[in-house]
């Protein structure tokens, strides 16, 4: 019976987007899966103590408090649930894994390779679950996608294509945010949207990218400042009064991976028309899959084998036999973005229950990190681009890299 | 009245799988297009006497020969058309400059830069048209995408993204063809299908690459020998019986724009699923397009401007007012791979009268290969790659560009 | 402040399917959006003791019975919210709405006119909301569709092309459903999915249908008992003890309506392929939409004003400045199934504190009703078709409707 | 040895659009495929001496005449070649055969079921070869369908969903034209575009429909005049001098055929954004498959087997192994319309050497005709419509059908 259970009691920390999307896939996850233990809201850990206490209320959360310690040190907490920026990760993540708690703690994982590095070494020492927050790897179409690849369907790989195309920064004239303060956000469409990209294609193939060579781009250097009109907060009030940009617009990296596959990569938030086109395609000797974030509850599948009728296979991810599907609608009546939350509560249950292997671990986000640093440190030698030759200088066309 | 136009007389040298498409095309432009001057098939140029006059026969050449150098010492001949292999297009086109002659070149105008450059000095100076046969300029798609991108509806190019994605080499057992041996072919994907994507992509956005970072990549290192069983030909007869692959199987490419954009190309013959996929999509301030070539007869089109209702519109490009399409069938009635030929012949044509200018011109088809040649110079140095760093080594993760 | 406001106390009656999605609606909808009133769940009324029980306690409902009339007695339940089979709906509808209660009655409104209408105007006579579950009128994608309409985008509207396919049904050893009895369900494909249709056609052009020409069809006249294996339930044990269908699979007619649209429906459970293509497209002078379930995310959209890049955009329903998008996610991420409930709870909130106006009502559900019963009156004349003339007979090969 | 087969001397008649197209067919066919015969375009009879003239000059007919007898009575013709307007066929076809002449004949067959079946009688006593020119049956992608179909792939066929839209009349001021006059046209969308989607429906089935419910509808009553204007001719000068529209603009029918299928058919030429979408979707028990002309190249099969990965697959009919492609480009290299009328030609040389059968017959394009009449005859009887009853009428709500 469902409901005799025992109780997994959360601490969230962080009250902004990610901390009510946490808050509704831990309600949810209960009432459309059996779950071996029962999510229980406890704790909510915010910042600011008004408006901490204004989430709880409105989310249902029974206690409240702005000292994330006090969630830690609490032995009526199992799950520290880390919602907050990427520079706290650490600090949070390695004292609720000394205090023996699981944690789930949302990509990036930290700020530097070396965090990373240090928080995988705890998470493996401890003898809790650790997982973090990559929730693409439960949008059904790319797990279904994996299981695919896994059964030999797709064959020996060749080609990762993987392109994450965003739009909102399009308009020179959007407004600044701290996602374009390299001191705040880290990074810009690498670390935000790119990192995902890097985390499915591993993933999805079972292999780790050994080498890249990368060029970032900022295409717009400075945007006005947000408007801070009173009561509406948003707008941008002059255009006149300009920020600096100071992460990447716009990431562009080929890649090796450890198996053999040649991947190609490009992140942006630059690309007018693409709204949110994460997509990712595999090509291999037996067949392919292909997979766009805008259509999510379908998987482009080919087979190679010989037939008279071959072409990509527009499946709908939405039958009782598609992971996590079975739980929800009628086949064809397709799920949101925020299932992914919830499948990830789900499996994070399942994973503290024993049921299933933790993933993304806190050593796989930690591969994740090791690329992002790799393509940083190459784009930042630009003279490494092989310049091609000019009919300035016909007499000798094929040399010349100045590098 | 189109048949009293002045004849312009063409010599056709090559026989293959081009002869036949540019003899359809000269037949069929002055059946659909008024044109200022009637292309006439004089005299076709093969390389075996029965084959060729075999070809003459079928398809209604009234003279051949096996000699070139008759095609270009003839009077009665205005324009020499090269179909022929790309190590002889050096020789011929020289010749038929200096006898002042019209020449169309099929791609790759040469098979080194210095030949290429040689061809565009002899083009400067001589008075006749000399054109260069990237046919895939002539699609009407892509030319109301270089209009639109023309008139501003783009804005600044922040993207290019081309994709060049075949898949007829991705069964490894599939046979050995004169393509895959670097002494003949000259280049393996890069120069067949990624010369396309280079010069769509320059000619598009008006600019010219002027750096890359390129890798190239064979995944099936050798093929079995074609059999040569008697009036059969064609299907791999011994598996065990392998040649080697010396060219490549896949080439990716990020570069840089000298008006700014940033360019990410991938061309492969082993992307499964993928038959002719020769796309392109391009970002802008203002709007987006993107085209592929599986779908010759659409342009998708974006116009950032704000309405409730935005998105990309499959235009379909087969209107009255459409490039190209007015000469054809009723709207929605679409054309096929051929036609680019036959508008091929027709802009040659009108070239030769003055009415429109060259394009692609020699020296246009030069600065493809100064990029194909600086690509094959960057993937010659794989050292350039950044690698990732490795759990085994935790103590330096930032560190390690061996280069 | 949310939390201040008043309570909307909710008793559910039914605790199948339709039950579990309307509670996560319910309590869903105070998270995501600001509400007039706070809905809260109180009362969930079940048809067997421990069914009920459990239901209450999985989806949280702090109090549960086995008696409706319960519900509707109690002072402090406000609405009642009715989940249960169509044959019930009139009787509970009746006497909630005499008690003073705000009702919320999922479709079919009834299974006849009849009821239908008296249950209409009762709604006309009480002082409280009644409003009718045809969920699809909140996807966002078809809220905007019908403002871009009544903004005069379509212009005069000549056509409406409406099909809801599916394919559960194609394999004719699928297992007999209560759904395939007549007695039971009323209808087949017409009732449970065209109803739908009929619906979405008439809201979005703003046009009541005043004729029908219609055909019904069963393809498959009986199928497989389903086995009642211990434990498992679902699967059919023996395709030879066959239960007969009673409804139809497949549903087909033309429609007239009073503004002069011409209108072609289907609907259909073995079309196999479509899991659920819920489509429809409306063309007038001055554009088109067209949108299909199975991408609920997106809308298709057509302006015919002058323009060379003109073609069907496909546009993102998921921006702030859409209708409930603002609410969820950033833009292209998208909505699944379940949000058309929590809108729906949201709409009915708002309604009861008088923001908006009631949609749809028991009139507009009614009017369904009526073209339903004027489908199958059509259909049972079939003797109406006006058969093709036969080689057999060429003297008269005009002539020779028998009807 | 091609150019040793015997010659098939043409005699074309009519110098139209069609005319063109018959001309750049009967010159393709031999050049791209291996011919029993070799097509010899021996005379062109047009209607007016100078127009015929210039054709006979542009499209290089080495005779012309205005006297189509003289054609029928030359010895020296093989073929008689129909491209004139519908209501001349008969009396020329029916020559042609007394004559002993092979007859192609352009769409529709005749003007009535009564020509039409004397025409199907004189062919049916006639030594030599009839066909029809519904040349949709060319399409790649469709004779593809149709063999899958044959093989089994779809199984017992329950749907066919034909539609033609297209959107040149959207407008209501676009000029008049001929095809609007019902004594010249003989029918509006029904005929026009509609007796495609008939033909392609019964020859993709193998089933005759034997019933029809239909409505027609005249949406925009008159047009304007087509301006004269010295020079230009086409556009419209005046928009207040309108000529009355006396054919359909659009045409619905439900239809039984004699295999058990049902068939939902619409025709239309204001289905704003839609160019030339004829369309056609079967599904079975077995599979199903969806084609569209916009993307005549593709065509989309399901396959109802299990799977985790099923769905519609895009087929690029392209491949040397589907019908007809092997002679054109390599995969992936689309065709356009006019490559059904060069299969056209190919088919019907080959069907003349005896290689293969005749289709579709006289026979076959009598049926479509007949389908034609009844659903002419249907549509006329609009009082069969069942009327939906109204909220006036409450107390009789189910009755109301005044046939």
């Amino acid at each position: 019976m469902t409901t005799t259970t025992s109780p997994l009691r959360i601490a969230l920390i962080g009250t902004g987007f990610m901390g009510r999307m946490h808050t509704h896939a831990w309600r949810t996850a209960p009432r459309f899966f059996d779950l071996p233990l029962t999510p229980e809201p406890t704790l909510l850990v915010g910042h600011r103590p008004d408006a901490t206490a204004e989430a709880a209320a409105r989310w249902e959360w029974p206690e409240h408090t702005v000292d994330w310690r006090e969630a830690v040190e609490r032995d009526d907490i199992d799950v520290i649930d880390i919602c907050t920026p990427g520079q706290t990760h650490a600090e949070i993540a390695l004292a609720a894994l000394a205090a023996g708690k699981h944690v789930l703690c949302e990509k990036p994982l930290a700020n530097s390779v070396a965090e990373a590095e240090e928080m995988t070494d705890a998470a493996s020492r401890a003898g809790s679950v650790a997982m973090c927050g990559f929730s693409y790897r439960r949008t059904p179409a790319l797990t279904l996608a994996r299981e695919l690849i896994a059964a030999g369907r797709v064959g020996e790989i060749r080609h990762v294509r993987a392109q994450y195309l965003q739009d909102w920064l399009s308009d020179p004239d959007a407004p600044h945010t701290w996602r374009l303060d390299r001191d705040r956000a880290g990074s810009g469409a690498l670390g935000d949207i790119g990192a995902h990209s890097i985390d499915t294609a591993q993933w999805l193939t079972g292999q780790d990218i050994t080498g890249v060579s990368a060029t970032l781009r900022t295409f717009v250097t400075s945007r006005p400042r947000r408007g801070e009109v009173e009561g509406l907060g948003g707008v941008a009030a002059d255009t006149s009064d300009r920020l600096p940009v100071t992460v990447d617009d716009a990431a562009a990296f080929t890649a090796h991976f450890d198996g053999g596959a040649l991947g190609v990569f490009e992140a942006t938030r630059l690309a007018t028309g693409r709204r949110n086109a994460n997509r990712i395609e595999i090509n291999g000797d037996r067949g392919a899959i292909a997979f766009d974030f805008e259509r999510m509850n379908e998987l482009e599948v080919y087979d190679a084998a010989a037939d008279v009728a071959q072409g990509f296979r527009r499946v709908q991810v939405t039958e009782a036999q598609h992971p996590y599907a079975g739980a929800w609608w009628p086949v064809g009546h397709g799920l949101g973005y925020e299932h992914l939350f919830t499948h990830q509560a789900v499996d994070f249950v399942r994973a503290v229950a024993g049921e299933i292997p933790v993933s993304p671990t806190f050593a796989d986000a930690t591969q994740v990190q090791r690329v992002l640093a790799a393509v940083e440190q190459s784009a930042a030698h630009d003279s490494i681009l092989t310049t091609v030759a000019t009919a300035a200088a016909p007499e000798h066309p094929l040399e010349g890299n100045p590098s």
